[in-house]
Order: C-alpha cells, then structure tokens, then sequence
C-alpha cells in the first residue's frame, strides 16, 4: 500500500474561509501534525498534499487549501489555485463556522456544477453550536453535513464514515486496464519490443502493470517481442483471447495476428484507463479538420526535462505539420497550467497523464467539451497516425462506432 | 543507459597517496568537475561514487578514494574505507607521483592477492618523467603504467583504453539471469503468486528483470499464478522448456509440473547471478551442522528500515532456532560493516545482495573461504528450509552435486 501512486488515490479536498480550522481537521482526520496551523488567517498558501491509509478505504490524499476569502493581489492568486482543486478532488468538504454567505454560496455552486460530492462540516463546535436554520437549508438540499471539533477530535469519525460514504467507486478512481475485456482463465499475448530506448534489464512500468492487471483477473498472458510473435502463437492449443502490442509493432503484429483474434495496442488501453476513448477517438480524427496556422494546445501533466526527440515537442508537432501540409501553431502547457480559456484552440493533445489522477484528467475533458474544443492524447495521435484505428478499436464498440460515423462524413 | 543500476557497471578505483591527483584524473576522465580538488594533501575523505558512461564499454563507476598515506586516528579511518574499496572494483588504477615505497608495495600486493586487474599511472608527468627504473620493474612484472597530466588531459584516452582492456568480460559484472539455460524461441513459464505484500499494480523487481531477460535472449514467457498454472500448461501443445517459480509457491507448482519438465525458483536464479550457487548450496548444507549457541552472521547489503516481520531479523533465526531446537547466537550486520574476522562464526547467511555489484558479494564469499567459514544466502536458506533442493537444482549439475555429496555424509 506504501507504494500505492498518488495519481490512483481518492482525493479528498478541504475548503472554507481563513481561520475555520481546515488545517487542524485534516491533522485530526490523519492523526499527523502535517500542516502548519496557527491562529492567524491564512496560514496555508499554497495547497498541500498528504498521502496517507484511511481504514478501511485505502490510500487517499488530503488536499489542504487557502482559505477562500483570502485577499490582495496575493490572496487572489492563493484563491485562483484553491479553486483549481475543484478539478481534482473526487470527495469535497466544506469547512464553515456557522457563517454562510456568498463564499460558501458560490463555492457551494461550483462542486455542485462539477459534480463533486459534498460535505459540509460545522467546525468549531465547541465555541457554537450548528446554526439550526443552516442544517435545515442544508437537509433540505440533500448535503450532508457533520459537527466537529477538531482540538477534542470529537466527529472526526463521523466525517470520516461521511467520507467514505461520498467516496465513488474505487473503479472510477482508478479503473481496470484489460480485466473487464478477459475472462478469468484467459491467454492474453503482450507484444513488448525491446528497442534501444528500454532501460536495460527493465520493463517499460505499462508493460508491468498490464501484466499484473491480467494476474489480478485471474488470467494469464504469453509476453513476447513482435519478431518471435508468429512462433509463439504457434505453441498455442486454441488462438489466445486477446493480442496487445506496443503502437509501434502494430503493423507487424496485425500481419502475424489471426483476424478473427481481437488485437489493441497498449496506448489503447492507457487513453481508456485515465481519459475517454470515444472522446479521444473523435479528437484524433478532429486532426482531419485541421487548417493552415490552426491553434494546438499541447498538455502535459508532469514538468519532464524536455528531451531531443520529444514526443510533444517535436514528434507530434512534426508529423501534424506535415500531414497538414502547413504551418501550424502550438501552445505547449505543463504541470497544472491548463487553459482556463479554450476557445482560442482547435484541438488539445494531452500526454498519457500517468502522473495525474482520473478526475483531473475527466475535468480536462468536461472543460474542453464545454469550450466546443475536441481533445485526444498522445497515444490515440500516434496509433491514428500509425493507421490503425480500425483494428486497434474493433473491442471497444463505442469507440469504433464513432469512428466510422467520422468516416461517412 | 542513465537508468542502469549502479550495481551492474564496471567499477573502476583509483588509489594512491595524498595530492598524487587521484581527483583531478576522474576529472580528466569523466570531464565533469565532481571531485573536490585542492592543493591541500587529503581533500577526499569517504570514497566518493560517481556513475558515467564510458565509451565504448557502456555504463562504470568511478571510485575515488582518499591517500593511503593518510596519517592521525581519523586518517587511519579513512585509508581503512580506502582498502575497503579494494572488495568492490573490478579494475584498480593505482596512481604515483613516481615515489614508490612501502605504501605502494603493500597497496598493489593487496591487489593482486584479491586479482584486481591493476594499472600504474605516472601522473604530473609534466613536472617529473616516469623513474626508468620503476617502469623497467613494473614491465618485468607485467603490470601495465600510463604517463598522464591530469591537467593538460594528456595520456587520458590512453587510460581509458587501458581500463577497457583489462576490464572483466561483462558478463562476470552482470551473468545473465536465465538466457544461458534457455535456447532461442524456448517457452519459459514464470509463476508468479500475487500476495499482499506485493504492492498494488506492479510486480516485484526480480520477475520484471527475469521476463526482460528472457526476451533479450530471443525467447518467450507465460506469466501466470500458481492457481491457474495446471489450466495455462495445457493450453500449451508441447512442455515448456523451463518453469521458474517464486519459492513460496514451490511444492504446489511442483505438484502441477510435469516431471520431466526442468524446473527452479527465482531465489535459486538469483543467487547465481550475484553469487556462487554451489557455494551457497554447501552453506545452506552447513546448517546440518549448527549446534546450541552456534554464531550465525546475517549480513546486509543495504541500510534498510527493519520491519516487523523481517526476513533477516525475524524469520530465518527463528525457523533455525527451531530447526536447530536450541538457542543460537545472531550477529546483524548492514551496509558495507562486514566483518573482517570471520573466524568466530559456523555460518554467514547474507541476503539476496541486489543493491551491490557482483564483485563486492564474490570478495564476501572468498572471504569466507578463507577464513572456512561456510556461506549462503537469503534465497537458498529459504529455498533449503522448503526442501526443494532436489528438484530445483536438477538444471545447475554443480549445486546438485555438491547437493548430493554432501547427503551422503
């Protein structure tokens, strides 16, 4: 469980006003003097992130924030990135000390709109006690809401029962790579090229959590490079369930793969893990609509030393311009610097996003469907560049389906 | 190539006294300033690392150590962690400023009791040309010298050169895990229990680097667990050539094995790779021999957290002491504290040994050779405890010989 990656955690944010006593509650919900509490307002700037085990869910993030009613020019920017928390967090909760005004109205407002389920906490108990009229307005919306003191710990386990019950499934937190297309008992063949780039004496980390996803659905799999495929797959009483291959042997690999064996490629897979394959699928066909000088935004989830060949730097960038045959422009983005405004752009491409959550990733989605912009990522660029659509989606239906809709226009 | 561990690179040590400059040559021929260089005799204190890659040869260590001619207790120290280095390198550059007295006499017959391909370096040879006489008596001895001025960079590549050529074969560095047991195209089954301890999502390193293995040797592998084993070989329309297992799961994937199918255990392969295997298979015979209060050495490689069930703290004492049925003596050892008087120990038991290079373990087990003491390892104690031996070393002649004679006693 320690080394359960940040990006497949729940995570749980805490907002409200200055001074209501966020921080002391996360320290009293993980039992660890994590964040800096003091009596001034303000105290937390930045928002911080606490990975810890919450019994009996699992691994989880508390996410501390600045208070909303922070103020200057300071204060303002402390708020703008309070905000974006909205777009990852997969539970809320709103910490408030009886008073209730536009702050809370309007913060109150925007989960709603994204969706993010709330808790309101009566912190403080100790000095006032849950305003009554507040806790009717509240049942009557269907927001539950908790009475806690954070200094005597009293209603930290009610919250956190609260929590729990909030909490979405763990399959949308982080959803199965393959176990939902195979049967228990079934072959699956991993095609998994060792080129120069492969760190030497290691797997690439999809190749290993793919083999450990057919593992964990009590399946098994056959790991092979494309040359000795065909060999392989002769060893075989019965053709196995299902093939998958490295984007880059996808051309090889259809040739010594049966038709009538369904066969995907590893981007495949990973775009459905963390995004929306459908949504991706028509974003990459949206690259037939491109124009001369249209606008790309270029996201990328983690601030990587950029390398020679970059895959968003340079090798996206570089085929686009020449199927395009034109000049293009590109507006690269990394870390949690994501558009607020979109309309300026004609597609968004986004990295594979290993390092962020589902939620944030689903959030991007959500703002590029209301901004009209379509959105795809790396993986699904290369496997359209690659021509290999047609074969590649023949297992997700849906995906397929709107690819050839795309098709007829 | 920046992601090879550092436990399997070329590890190359420069020795010599105080200011000869032993920092200012990995300097010269690293091209990186990483060493503290001064005027002041005796800036190196602790040996300091550095990894690079050296063209052609592919990915080193550089070891620069402080004078052997330092002088005071904590200077005694520091020439006690400079011959310390001596366990660890595979190729020693011993560098003079064409003084040559006891210091250096005892340094290269250290050496050369230990087998540690050796180069003189005349360094500053801008100040003084090497002694004629010197040279003429290393040449009678075969040992081979360089003229360099780290400063002005020259007789640098011929250094370089030098190293590649007295450098082991990079398969003592690194032997192959189980490419030399399997032929091209062979089918390896790889049984892989998922308990909780495994973390979420991935494998555990030493089956990823297994599975890497087995296709940079052009053959194949079926991942699976030991439940769905019995189902996934009967997918299969001949016998794999080899089935590997982790050992807890040994006598249930025995049972489900054909008998003439060649079969061992991770910890088995493992042991090999860093160690001796016949060696530590007459080690792990020696615990026939223990008796009440007999002292056992639990060595480490590696300072890490102990944990409450831990397998060189816990459970291997405690399974001995009830194999035994009587009490034993425990000495822990961690990191690079291993004992120089090994003469009051009956067994060394050292664990699996993957954070350091294979020269480090192979000097460990000479060590007790000498000194008579028998040794072996994590994996193989286990592996003994189970009663696998038999079956598990059926591929390995040597061990199972060693193996058998012993039984016969």
């Amino acid at each position: 469980m320690r080394n359960t990656p940040q990006s497949i955690r729940l995570h749980i944010a805490l907002f409200g006003r200055r001074n209501v006593g966020k921080s002391s509650l996360i320290n009293a919900l993980t039992g660890q003097n994590l964040s800096i509490v003091s009596e001034t307002p303000g105290t937390t700037t930045d928002p911080v992130l606490k990975a810890m085990e919450l019994l009996p869910f699992g691994p989880v993030v508390f996410i501390d924030t600045a208070g909303i009613d922070d103020r200057g020019a300071l204060g303002q920017q402390r708020v703008e990135k309070t905000l974006k928390m909205i777009d990852r967090c997969d539970v809320a909760v709103l910490v408030i000390d009886n008073r209730w005004d536009h702050y809370e109205s309007e913060l109150l407002k925007r989960l709603q709109t994204q969706r993010i389920p709330t808790i309101v906490v009566f912190n403080k108990s100790d000095q006032h006690p849950p305003d009554l009229n507040l806790v009717r307005k509240l049942e009557r919306q269907k927001i539950p809401w908790v009475k806690t003191c954070a200094t005597s710990n009293e209603g930290i386990n009610a919250l956190k029962e609260q929590i729990m019950r909030l909490a979405p499934d763990k399959s949308q937190i982080q959803p199965t790579i393959i176990g939902d297309l195979i049967h228990p008992g079934a072959l699956v063949v991993l095609v998994t090229p060792i080129d120069l780039e492969a760190p030497a004496g290691r797997l690439i980390l999809p190749q290993v959590q793919t083999i450990r996803d057919i593992l964990d659905h009590d399946a098994f799999c056959l790991v092979v490079k494309e040359r000795e495929l065909k060999y392989a797959l002769a060893q075989l009483k019965n053709p196995p369930a299902l093939v998958v291959t490295d984007s880059q042997a996808f051309l090889k690999v259809a040739a010594d793969t049966p038709q009538n064996v369904p066969m995907t490629s590893f981007s495949i897979l990973f775009a459905r893990l963390k995004g929306d394959l459908t949504v991706f699928v028509q974003g990459a066909l949206a690259i037939e609509r491109l124009k001369p000088d249209s606008h790309i935004l270029i996201a990328e989830a983690c601030t990587h030393h950029v390398v020679g060949d970059d895959i968003g730097r340079v090798k996206i960038p570089r085929w686009l311009r020449q199927y395009v045959g034109a000049p293009l422009n590109f507006t690269h983005v990394q870390g949690h610097d994501f558009p607020e405004d979109l309309s300026r752009f004609d597609l968004v491409i986004h990295c594979g996003g290993c390092t962020i959550n589902r939620r944030l990733m689903q959030s991007r989605i959500l703002k590029c469907k209301e901004a009209g912009v379509p959105i795809t990522n790396y993986g699904v660029t290369i496997a359209y560049s690659l021509g290999i659509f047609e074969r590649a989606l023949q297992i997700f239906p849906e995906a397929l389906e709107a690819y050839k809709q795309e098709q007829t226009f």
